[in-house]
Protein backbone atom coordinates (compact mmCIF):
# COMPACT_ATOMS: atom_id res chain seq x y z
CA UNK A 1 0.00 0.00 0.00
CA UNK A 2 1.44 3.27 -1.16
CA UNK A 3 0.99 5.63 1.61
CA UNK A 4 -1.01 9.00 0.71
CA UNK A 5 -0.29 12.21 2.20
CA UNK A 6 -1.91 14.27 4.61
CA UNK A 7 -1.17 17.90 5.25
CA UNK A 8 -1.26 19.26 8.82
CA UNK A 9 -2.14 22.87 10.19
CA UNK A 10 -0.03 23.15 13.48
CA UNK A 11 -1.35 26.23 15.96
CA UNK A 12 0.60 27.81 18.86
CA UNK A 13 -1.90 30.21 20.43
CA UNK A 14 -1.58 33.18 21.85
CA UNK A 15 -3.31 36.91 22.20
CA UNK A 16 -0.58 38.91 20.62
CA UNK A 17 0.80 36.26 18.31
CA UNK A 18 -0.19 32.59 17.70
CA UNK A 19 2.32 30.70 15.84
CA UNK A 20 1.33 28.82 12.73
CA UNK A 21 3.01 25.61 10.41
CA UNK A 22 2.03 23.51 7.97
CA UNK A 23 3.84 20.32 7.14
CA UNK A 24 2.72 17.29 4.77
CA UNK A 25 3.07 13.53 6.07
CA UNK A 26 3.48 10.45 4.17
CA UNK A 27 3.60 7.59 6.55
CA UNK A 28 6.05 8.27 8.99
CA UNK A 29 8.16 11.08 6.91
CA UNK A 30 7.17 14.47 7.65
CA UNK A 31 8.20 17.81 4.92
CA UNK A 32 7.85 21.64 5.55
CA UNK A 33 5.44 23.37 3.89
CA UNK A 34 4.65 26.55 5.60
CA UNK A 35 4.74 28.78 8.37
CA UNK A 36 4.70 31.94 10.31
CA UNK A 37 2.76 34.20 13.37
CA UNK A 38 -0.52 35.95 13.11
CA UNK A 39 -0.07 39.19 15.05
CA UNK A 40 -3.25 41.02 15.67
CA UNK A 41 -3.22 44.37 15.80
CA UNK A 42 -2.95 45.54 19.60
CA UNK A 43 -4.18 48.56 19.46
CA UNK A 44 -7.86 47.20 18.96
CA UNK A 45 -10.01 46.39 21.78
CA UNK A 46 -9.93 42.57 22.79
CA UNK A 47 -12.51 41.84 20.33
CA UNK A 48 -11.12 43.36 17.20
CA UNK A 49 -7.69 41.02 18.08
CA UNK A 50 -9.50 38.30 18.50
CA UNK A 51 -11.51 38.83 15.10
CA UNK A 52 -7.77 40.03 13.54
CA UNK A 53 -6.87 36.39 14.99
CA UNK A 54 -9.15 34.28 13.30
CA UNK A 55 -9.32 36.46 10.24
CA UNK A 56 -5.62 35.80 9.75
CA UNK A 57 -6.18 31.42 10.51
CA UNK A 58 -9.06 31.37 8.04
CA UNK A 59 -6.83 32.74 5.71
CA UNK A 60 -4.14 30.67 6.11
CA UNK A 61 -5.83 27.09 6.47
CA UNK A 62 -8.17 28.39 3.24
CA UNK A 63 -4.79 28.91 1.06
CA UNK A 64 -2.85 26.01 2.37
CA UNK A 65 -5.92 23.41 2.40
CA UNK A 66 -4.74 21.32 5.41
CA UNK A 67 -6.71 17.86 5.66
CA UNK A 68 -6.33 17.88 10.17
CA UNK A 69 -5.33 20.08 12.83
CA UNK A 70 -3.32 20.06 15.69
CA UNK A 71 -3.33 23.03 18.58
CA UNK A 72 -0.83 23.17 21.78
CA UNK A 73 -3.03 23.14 25.02
CA UNK A 74 -2.90 25.81 26.21
CA UNK A 75 -0.17 26.09 29.47
CA UNK A 76 -2.62 26.94 32.66
CA UNK A 77 -0.62 30.13 34.46
CA UNK A 78 -0.85 30.62 37.61
CA UNK A 79 -2.06 34.21 36.78
CA UNK A 80 -5.78 33.13 36.41
CA UNK A 81 -5.68 36.51 33.75
CA UNK A 82 -3.59 35.61 31.59
CA UNK A 83 -4.95 32.00 31.44
CA UNK A 84 -8.29 33.95 30.24
CA UNK A 85 -6.51 35.66 27.87
CA UNK A 86 -5.00 32.29 26.42
CA UNK A 87 -8.40 30.49 26.59
CA UNK A 88 -10.10 33.42 24.54
CA UNK A 89 -7.35 33.14 22.10
CA UNK A 90 -7.19 29.54 21.89
CA UNK A 91 -11.20 29.06 21.73
CA UNK A 92 -11.06 31.59 18.45
CA UNK A 93 -7.73 29.48 17.29
CA UNK A 94 -9.48 25.85 17.56
CA UNK A 95 -12.95 27.36 15.75
CA UNK A 96 -10.70 28.71 12.94
CA UNK A 97 -9.96 25.19 11.40
CA UNK A 98 -13.02 23.52 13.01
CA UNK A 99 -15.15 25.73 10.53
CA UNK A 100 -13.12 24.73 7.92
CA UNK A 101 -14.19 20.85 8.81
CA UNK A 102 -11.25 19.94 9.64
CA UNK A 103 -10.84 17.75 12.92
CA UNK A 104 -8.62 19.28 15.58
CA UNK A 105 -6.56 17.30 17.99
CA UNK A 106 -4.70 18.62 21.16
CA UNK A 107 -1.37 17.97 22.82
CA UNK A 108 -0.31 19.03 25.83
CA UNK A 109 3.09 20.82 26.07
CA UNK A 110 5.07 18.06 27.52
CA UNK A 111 4.01 15.22 25.11
CA UNK A 112 4.69 17.84 22.11
CA UNK A 113 8.40 18.26 23.61
CA UNK A 114 8.73 14.62 24.42
CA UNK A 115 7.34 13.95 20.66
CA UNK A 116 9.86 16.35 19.10
CA UNK A 117 12.84 16.48 21.20
CA UNK A 118 12.77 13.30 22.84
CA UNK A 119 12.72 14.46 26.87
CA UNK A 120 9.34 16.78 28.50
CA UNK A 121 11.48 18.83 30.50
CA UNK A 122 13.16 20.36 26.34
CA UNK A 123 13.26 24.48 26.46
CA UNK A 124 12.63 26.47 23.43
CA UNK A 125 16.60 26.45 22.06
CA UNK A 126 15.82 22.75 21.59
CA UNK A 127 12.64 22.72 19.78
CA UNK A 128 13.82 24.95 17.53
CA UNK A 129 17.10 23.04 17.07
CA UNK A 130 15.03 20.00 16.58
CA UNK A 131 12.67 21.37 14.17
CA UNK A 132 16.07 22.62 11.92
CA UNK A 133 16.74 18.87 12.08
CA UNK A 134 13.58 17.12 11.20
CA UNK A 135 12.35 19.88 8.51
CA UNK A 136 15.75 21.30 7.18
CA UNK A 137 13.72 23.63 4.40
CA UNK A 138 12.09 25.54 7.26
CA UNK A 139 15.33 27.75 7.65
CA UNK A 140 15.06 30.14 10.54
CA UNK A 141 12.12 30.80 12.13
CA UNK A 142 10.06 32.35 14.98
CA UNK A 143 9.92 30.85 18.59
CA UNK A 144 6.07 30.72 17.73
CA UNK A 145 6.58 29.44 14.42
CA UNK A 146 8.56 26.76 15.39
CA UNK A 147 6.70 25.60 18.36
CA UNK A 148 3.19 25.43 15.85
CA UNK A 149 5.70 23.13 13.60
CA UNK A 150 6.42 21.23 16.80
CA UNK A 151 2.62 20.48 17.13
CA UNK A 152 1.97 19.42 13.80
CA UNK A 153 5.09 17.20 13.42
CA UNK A 154 3.37 15.50 17.19
CA UNK A 155 0.49 15.28 15.46
CA UNK A 156 2.14 13.14 12.53
CA UNK A 157 3.69 11.03 15.11
CA UNK A 158 0.35 10.62 17.23
CA UNK A 159 -1.78 9.86 14.08
CA UNK A 160 0.13 7.52 12.49
CA UNK A 161 0.67 5.26 15.42
CA UNK A 162 -3.16 5.47 15.63
CA UNK A 163 -3.97 4.47 12.16
CA UNK A 164 -1.24 1.22 13.11
CA UNK A 165 -3.20 0.95 16.56
CA UNK A 166 -6.45 0.58 14.22
CA UNK A 167 -4.75 -1.93 11.47
CA UNK A 168 -3.70 -4.69 13.72
CA UNK A 169 -6.75 -4.35 16.06
CA UNK A 170 -8.55 -5.13 12.76
CA UNK A 171 -6.50 -8.25 11.55
CA UNK B 1 -33.77 66.15 19.57
CA UNK B 2 -35.82 63.13 19.36
CA UNK B 3 -33.24 59.99 20.62
CA UNK B 4 -33.29 56.89 18.10
CA UNK B 5 -33.28 53.41 19.28
CA UNK B 6 -30.55 51.86 19.45
CA UNK B 7 -30.25 48.02 19.44
CA UNK B 8 -28.38 45.89 21.88
CA UNK B 9 -27.38 42.42 21.74
CA UNK B 10 -26.39 40.71 25.52
CA UNK B 11 -24.01 37.43 25.85
CA UNK B 12 -23.52 35.79 28.87
CA UNK B 13 -20.64 33.33 28.07
CA UNK B 14 -20.08 30.10 28.82
CA UNK B 15 -18.93 26.80 26.92
CA UNK B 16 -22.35 24.36 28.32
CA UNK B 17 -24.47 27.42 27.77
CA UNK B 18 -24.49 30.43 26.57
CA UNK B 19 -27.03 32.97 27.51
CA UNK B 20 -28.01 36.11 25.08
CA UNK B 21 -30.43 38.77 24.74
CA UNK B 22 -31.60 41.62 22.86
CA UNK B 23 -33.12 44.82 24.21
CA UNK B 24 -34.10 48.11 22.49
CA UNK B 25 -33.09 50.79 24.34
CA UNK B 26 -34.38 54.31 23.36
CA UNK B 27 -32.63 57.29 25.54
CA UNK B 28 -33.04 55.62 29.00
CA UNK B 29 -35.87 53.52 28.32
CA UNK B 30 -35.40 49.98 27.54
CA UNK B 31 -38.00 47.42 25.85
CA UNK B 32 -37.32 43.73 25.56
CA UNK B 33 -36.83 42.18 22.27
CA UNK B 34 -35.84 38.12 22.45
CA UNK B 35 -33.52 35.97 24.56
CA UNK B 36 -32.46 32.48 25.14
CA UNK B 37 -29.47 30.07 25.58
CA UNK B 38 -27.20 28.51 22.67
CA UNK B 39 -25.86 25.10 24.26
CA UNK B 40 -23.51 23.55 21.90
CA UNK B 41 -23.73 19.92 21.64
CA UNK B 42 -22.00 18.35 24.46
CA UNK B 43 -21.03 15.02 22.86
CA UNK B 44 -18.90 16.90 20.18
CA UNK B 45 -15.33 17.92 20.53
CA UNK B 46 -13.92 20.82 22.03
CA UNK B 47 -13.40 22.52 18.86
CA UNK B 48 -16.61 21.40 17.44
CA UNK B 49 -18.87 22.67 20.94
CA UNK B 50 -16.77 26.43 19.94
CA UNK B 51 -17.85 25.93 16.43
CA UNK B 52 -21.50 25.44 17.39
CA UNK B 53 -21.83 28.16 20.05
CA UNK B 54 -20.28 30.24 17.15
CA UNK B 55 -22.79 29.71 14.63
CA UNK B 56 -25.65 30.00 16.63
CA UNK B 57 -24.67 33.69 17.99
CA UNK B 58 -23.62 34.58 14.31
CA UNK B 59 -27.27 33.01 13.34
CA UNK B 60 -28.86 35.31 16.43
CA UNK B 61 -26.99 38.61 15.59
CA UNK B 62 -28.13 38.48 11.90
CA UNK B 63 -31.49 37.46 12.48
CA UNK B 64 -31.82 40.52 14.81
CA UNK B 65 -29.43 42.91 13.55
CA UNK B 66 -28.06 44.50 17.01
CA UNK B 67 -26.14 47.50 16.82
CA UNK B 68 -23.96 47.25 19.38
CA UNK B 69 -23.21 44.39 21.77
CA UNK B 70 -22.53 44.02 25.47
CA UNK B 71 -20.47 40.62 26.91
CA UNK B 72 -19.95 40.10 30.88
CA UNK B 73 -16.11 39.43 31.83
CA UNK B 74 -15.89 36.01 32.82
CA UNK B 75 -15.48 35.30 36.46
CA UNK B 76 -12.14 34.12 36.67
CA UNK B 77 -12.44 31.38 38.75
CA UNK B 78 -9.84 30.16 41.30
CA UNK B 79 -9.58 26.73 39.25
CA UNK B 80 -6.83 26.94 36.04
CA UNK B 81 -8.71 25.01 34.00
CA UNK B 82 -12.48 26.31 34.27
CA UNK B 83 -11.15 29.71 33.80
CA UNK B 84 -9.46 28.02 30.72
CA UNK B 85 -12.39 26.70 29.47
CA UNK B 86 -14.87 29.66 30.16
CA UNK B 87 -11.87 32.08 28.31
CA UNK B 88 -12.21 30.02 24.89
CA UNK B 89 -16.16 30.34 24.82
CA UNK B 90 -15.62 33.89 25.65
CA UNK B 91 -13.07 34.94 22.88
CA UNK B 92 -15.47 33.36 20.50
CA UNK B 93 -18.47 34.93 22.35
CA UNK B 94 -16.59 37.98 21.60
CA UNK B 95 -15.62 37.33 18.00
CA UNK B 96 -18.89 36.58 16.92
CA UNK B 97 -20.53 40.48 17.23
CA UNK B 98 -17.24 41.59 16.59
CA UNK B 99 -16.83 39.80 12.80
CA UNK B 100 -20.99 41.66 12.08
CA UNK B 101 -19.50 44.73 12.85
CA UNK B 102 -20.68 45.51 15.92
CA UNK B 103 -18.36 47.67 18.61
CA UNK B 104 -18.17 45.12 22.06
CA UNK B 105 -18.34 46.46 25.57
CA UNK B 106 -16.89 44.27 28.73
CA UNK B 107 -18.78 44.92 31.88
CA UNK B 108 -17.40 43.13 35.13
CA UNK B 109 -19.85 40.95 37.18
CA UNK B 110 -20.07 43.68 40.20
CA UNK B 111 -21.11 46.49 38.10
CA UNK B 112 -23.69 44.45 36.58
CA UNK B 113 -25.33 43.36 39.61
CA UNK B 114 -24.58 46.99 41.06
CA UNK B 115 -26.49 48.65 37.39
CA UNK B 116 -29.35 46.36 37.62
CA UNK B 117 -30.04 45.49 41.56
CA UNK B 118 -28.01 48.36 42.80
CA UNK B 119 -25.97 46.30 44.52
CA UNK B 120 -22.74 44.55 43.67
CA UNK B 121 -23.31 41.44 45.98
CA UNK B 122 -26.77 40.36 44.08
CA UNK B 123 -27.68 37.10 43.56
CA UNK B 124 -29.10 35.79 40.53
CA UNK B 125 -32.77 35.41 41.61
CA UNK B 126 -32.00 39.12 42.68
CA UNK B 127 -30.99 39.51 39.35
CA UNK B 128 -34.15 37.74 37.41
CA UNK B 129 -36.40 39.32 39.46
CA UNK B 130 -35.02 42.92 38.95
CA UNK B 131 -34.99 41.82 35.00
CA UNK B 132 -38.91 41.57 35.18
CA UNK B 133 -39.56 44.28 36.50
CA UNK B 134 -37.34 45.94 34.21
CA UNK B 135 -38.49 43.68 31.06
CA UNK B 136 -41.80 42.78 31.96
CA UNK B 137 -42.34 41.08 28.17
CA UNK B 138 -39.92 38.87 28.85
CA UNK B 139 -41.98 36.34 30.95
CA UNK B 140 -40.03 33.51 32.78
CA UNK B 141 -36.18 33.36 31.77
CA UNK B 142 -33.85 31.17 32.01
CA UNK B 143 -31.17 32.21 34.61
CA UNK B 144 -27.88 32.79 31.64
CA UNK B 145 -30.81 34.71 29.73
CA UNK B 146 -31.64 36.65 32.66
CA UNK B 147 -28.01 37.49 32.72
CA UNK B 148 -27.20 38.28 29.58
CA UNK B 149 -30.55 40.74 29.32
CA UNK B 150 -28.61 42.32 32.31
CA UNK B 151 -25.69 42.88 30.71
CA UNK B 152 -27.49 44.53 27.62
CA UNK B 153 -29.41 46.51 30.19
CA UNK B 154 -26.12 47.68 32.10
CA UNK B 155 -24.43 48.71 28.37
CA UNK B 156 -27.43 50.76 27.72
CA UNK B 157 -27.27 52.79 30.95
CA UNK B 158 -23.81 53.24 30.59
CA UNK B 159 -23.43 54.06 26.96
CA UNK B 160 -26.18 57.11 27.19
CA UNK B 161 -24.19 57.96 30.73
CA UNK B 162 -21.32 58.20 28.22
CA UNK B 163 -23.15 60.08 25.70
CA UNK B 164 -24.45 62.43 27.97
CA UNK B 165 -20.68 63.10 29.58
CA UNK B 166 -19.39 63.57 25.76
CA UNK B 167 -22.46 65.97 25.19
CA UNK B 168 -21.34 67.97 28.11
CA UNK B 169 -17.77 68.21 27.29
CA UNK B 170 -18.78 69.24 23.60
CA UNK B 171 -20.52 72.32 25.04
Amino acid sequence: MVPHTIRIFGIDPGLRRTGWGVIDCTGNRVSYVASGTVVPDEKLPLAGRLAGLHAGLAALILAHDPDEAAVEETFVNSNPMSTLKLGQARGVAMLAPAQAGLPVAEYAPNLIKKSVVGAGHADKGQIAAMIAVLLPKAGPLAPDAADALAVAITHAHHRVHAARVAALGAR
